[in-house]
């Protein structure tokens, strides 16, 4: 038999997990900046594997550095349920973003505990490493490595804006583990986290249930020009790839308010340069952006936008631009039957839910590609995110959490 | 008596100093990278002192690192001329803009060595500190305090983009010297400088007689915005102090554009941004531009203009912007009699000379609010500058070398 239909997560201790947690990486007032594989980072997974012990899982980290605490089964030979999400936070980030999601999934395990049931499958609780890609671009990196998006080695040569090499970064924090960072078999993947939009806040509603995400386009791109000295080199003479930055940065937050009106959104999101400098043009720039749009073709025809901007930038300022990294995502990833079995839940419980659309990357995404994902949203104030500002209160889990753990239990069950 | 009229500077040692120099802080091939205040900088300073010690000048250094090698007069009792121009260098600098002009001063006493003449008044030769503002800004930061228009204090309080504060790296170079930061009287200053335009080379002239300098408006300012998340946040809420910057970048290279055909300039030279990454609106960012036009009138125009498009960027991007500094310079600001003098030998040599606006800024211009001051041009190859591949011959300097020198010599025996 499986558990009562009456059980619910204990959201006291839930809540007392994220309370500490927020000691740990403090940012700006209210906020955090736990980056990847920083001390922080690592205190964090220290204390996270600590309650996970005390929960009495399997503690294994992989070679890009994810945990996974895993609880058994009664039938071990069958592919686990995976309940996860991500330690760590953007430099400015807040106290919800990504954590959420993995102390939810343990407060699922300790309630099994609790309620002395062993699911049919088991359960692994995991903590993706760098999801933010606030310290190592791109973001989400262990995940797409998870299920083969990227190669491990490519992974370890990942070099931070601090200069720092992520494989070196892993050894320094004593996170390099000895677990191929390859998935198997996998029943099932969820994720709960906080909306970070702010739809369920303004209608008020317990729950978000999420069919897929926004499709997004991005690309990073760089600008070779030449130094020069900005007094009498004549306009028609200079190749600042500076200004060609600036100018492709503007038309992309140009294109942003061009597709406003049905939500469409563009985003300038970072421009460097060298030397950068006063009295010299800069010979070399390199810019990161993207748009999202609820509909796939209009995402689509934004990214050609975009992409002609580029050149066009490039073209203006004398400088010649290249397309060093693209990427998509976003669509109806999850899988219906385990969107279903969510719905069904918040329902049975009498929740106020919502299907909705994610606007920002996720873990999931990566796993939707390998097994059947589900994410859960849970409300945030006015949707802040990325800010100290970012503000939940216990009873924004409230729901997520219970069907959260009533999902998890009937799939591991079945 | 004076000098015989038909005595000439010695090219050939000029050069050879040129060329030890040119060893000293390499940068990219042919260039030289000798920032301020780097070892490189030391390395450079320490070999300039034992050519003036050799040359039995005194040597002493200011408070902000300027080095003051003095030949006496006959009588010391007159206030001096002064020959200067500064041995740092851009990031990816050349191997004559600056020191051209100090190992031309170095040279001016030599010959006058040779010769046994010593001249009515005392000659010193000066090492302005961090004329380029490559490492810390403003530029001509220790000619501006030596005329009194920066504090001593806030010159060694300023913090270089690595980190560094202007004092200490003095200091630690050893070159924060006894001798106050403040100008005496001076009867005179030269410089010699390469042209850093294209207009004695395209017409083939031997030397520019310079009257002035392109007037120069020139500001840095500051965004403020608010961090978010880039995903969800619609287009009307954001405050993404990058995109406000690159806004105001674009329009200033649009500004250079339209006062291109009368040689007006806009240089959008610097941003920066933080986090300044994927997946985050920055909320802060500083941007440096300036516009530059023959035309003092219509300079005002375009700085208004700059202005203008300041406040519209950041309006457009729901930021603050603040003006954190302002600056102008440049306009018909050396001496008349100066420069008939710099005329009248270069008619009596026989140089093909034509009198030029100055487009860059020298230390010759704060030079010129405390006393008479005048600068010589020397051609060089398209008036490329601020790059590695900035290039001159020994011809090039016949004209400047021999000018400076009698001029020189005409005015201490005055």
């Amino acid at each position: 038999m499986s558990i009562s239909p009456d059980a619910r997560a204990d959201l006291s201790r839930f809540w007392t997990t994220i309370e500490a947690s927020a000691e740990i990486g403090k940012g700006r007032p209210g906020g955090l900046s736990r980056l990847a594989l920083s001390d922080a980072d690592r205190q964090m997974r220290d204390l996270f594997r600590s309650w996970c012990e005390e929960a009495g899982l399997t503690v294994e980290v992989d070679a890009a550095g994810s945990i996974f605490a895993r609880r058994d089964g009664t039938d071990n030979s069958l592919p686990p349920i995976l309940i996860g999400s991500h330690l760590d936070t953007q430099i400015n980030g807040g106290r919800f973003d990504g954590i959420a999601g993995v102390l939810a999934g343990l407060e699922v395990v300790r309630r099994l505990n609790d309620l002395g049931h062993v699911t049919r499958r088991p359960i692994v609780v995991v903590n993706w490493t760098n999801e933010e890609g606030a310290r190592f671009s791109p973001p989400m990196v262990a995940s797409g490595c998870f299920v083969g998006t990227y190669d491990i080695g490519w992974v370890h040569d990942l070099i931070g804006d601090d200069g720092a090499r992520f494989g070196d970064e892993l050894e320094r924090i004593g996170y390099k583990g000895d677990r191929p960072c390859k998935a198997g078999e996998i029943d099932a993947y969820f994720e709960l986290h906080i909306e970070q939009g702010p739809i369920l806040d303004a209608e008020n509603r317990e729950v978000g249930i999420v069919t897929g995400g926004y499709p997004v386009r991005g690309m990073r791109a760089s600008f070779a020009g030449q130094t020069a000295h900005t007094g009498p080199t004549p306009m028609d003479l200079r190749r600042n790839a500076l200004a060609a930055g600036a100018r492709w940065l503007t038309a992309v937050d140009d294109l942003g308010w061009d597709f406003a009106v049905h939500d469409g959104k563009a985003t300038a999101a970072r421009l460097t340069a060298w030397p950068n400098k006063p009295g010299i043009l800069s010979d070399t720039a390199e810019a990161v952006c993207d748009v999202r749009h609820p509909d796939p073709i209009t995402t689509r025809a934004m990214a050609e936008k975009m992409r002609r901007a580029l050149f066009e930038a490039a073209a203006r300022c004398g400088c010649e631009a290249v397309i060093e990294d693209e990427w998509d995502w976003g669509g109806d990833i999850f899988d219906p039957e385990l969107i279903e079995g969510l719905r069904h839940e918040a329902r049975r419980m009498g929740f106020d839910w919502r299907d909705i659309q994610s606007q920002a990357g996720h873990d999931a995404y990566f796993l939707a590609t390998h097994c059947p994902t589900a994410m859960i949203f849970a409300p945030c104030k006015n949707g802040i995110t990325h800010n100290n500002e970012e503000s939940c209160t216990p009873q924004d889990f409230v729901a997520g959490l219970n069907i959260l753990l009533h999902a998890v239990v009937a799939r591991a069950d079945r």
